[in-house]
């Protein structure tokens, strides 16, 4: 990856990611979002509903990476516990947030609506920034390089497309997939010596499995289009090498 | 959760899943299947093809958890990384393994089409044992408590179906959903109660959003059916009393 790169961790909060139950959507459109913006998703972790584990997860990594997202446990029951944590983890008091209290206000028309579960999601920690919750108004927040986010699908990615257009990226990253039936294992050592060839680029073998048989993309992503483009073309060489029909998609 | 029980951990391996190319589906199969089995996915890692990155990941789980899966990097290209990671964590030299490459010969019909890259998945941990692969031959291996695993998702499945045959599980975990349209803000701070009057249940409440507005479905996790029972009485009652109409399910 290109030195100065930006990189972040994601961690997805909660027991029903872990047990089956919910399948997670929210890592794969996270990293979508943010490498659009040159930031690379090095790193996720998936970890259950348990206030030591959100802790010593959030004091882990957010030395390691320059962004981090969570996902989950910011809603108004006894298993969101995600506003606590992180003011554990920061050392912070936590507190009913003033403009918090106004959105939830205005969001159920009127204080009297405000009940003890509802108020529960204007607590923040003390020094945190609010993230706008455009689809279900109980805000996500800032807390140093940490950005907390609900876990329903819709709305985390609603705070997310807000939160991703005001931080600082990088050169865009360059994604382009050589598709196509030759197996990977007869094409396995050439890969290699051009994936060699480029050592900026990063090359990915994907054999996918379809009824008949597997099939294979070649995803290239990297920051230089002219490198992208030689290794692109040598790629499709060496599959039609193999009797190969390679089809090109820029992602 | 009941004391003794078994803990995993999964690592999920390939920079496909942290840029959102792939969506990952083994991570939720694996936590469904061990859950059966009365073991507790309790944590799971999503990280890049970097050999630090495993190697590291793989000696700091596999120190705190019963059982350690893998999923992904045991192919035959450049990127597949995996086992030689696993020999590096365990301090163990990596070598072909005669019985699969016996099973590679087999399976490309003849040693003369066991090309290099081919060859590099016969390639095992020293010591390690193999893993059946009833989908395309190429066998996972287990070393000491990490199962590596394939990362297409119907090859991770043959292999782990028969792994977890074979595992010292626990008393299997029962789960009953309780969902109705009540929204989750109104019942948050009797559903508190309910779920501190359970010390041995796990309550979980999991909004959902659908076209019109949120649906909420409340699940109790735990071993007791009595206790279950009851603690399902006490939410379909709290429900009930707020209008819903709420409908029980077994999972």
């Amino acid at each position: 990856m290109a030195e100065g790169s930006k990189t972040a961790c994601a961690i997805i909060i909660g027991n029903e990611i872990l047990t089956g139950r919910t399948q997670d959507v929210n890592l794969g459109y996270i990293g979508k979002k943010l490498l659009a913006k040159g930031i690379r998703l090095m790193h996720a972790r998936v970890i259950c509903d348990i206030e030591a584990d959100i802790v010593a997860t959030v004091n882990d990594v957010r030395a390691k990476y320059d962004y981090v997202f969570t996902t989950g446990g910011i809603g108004p029951t006894h298993d969101d516990i995600t506003a606590d944590c992180i003011a554990k983890a920061f050392g912070v008091d936590i507190e009913v947030n003033e403009e918090a209290r106004r959105i939830l206000i205005k969001h159920y028309k009127g204080a009297e609506h405000l009940n003890e579960g509802r108020l529960r999601m204007a607590r923040i920690p003390k020094g945190a920034s609010l993230i706008p919750n455009p689809v279900s108004s109980a805000p996500g927040f800032c807390m140093g390089n940490v950005y907390v986010l609900a876990g329903v699908p819709s709305v985390m990615q609603g705070m997310l497309d807000g939160v991703v257009a005001k931080l600082q990226g990088g050169p865009p990253i360059i994604s382009r997939t050589v598709s196509s039936l030759v197996p990977e294992s007869i094409i396995a050592k050439e890969l290699g010596e051009i994936a060699a060839k480029y050592p900026d680029l990063d090359i990915g073998s994907y054999p996918y499995y379809r009824p008949g048989g597997f099939g294979l993309s070649l995803v290239i992503r990297g920051r230089e289009e002219s490198a992208i483009s030689a290794a692109t073309q040598d790629l499709c060489l060496l599959l039609r090498h193999h009797g190969g029909d390679p089809a090109v998609h820029q992602e």
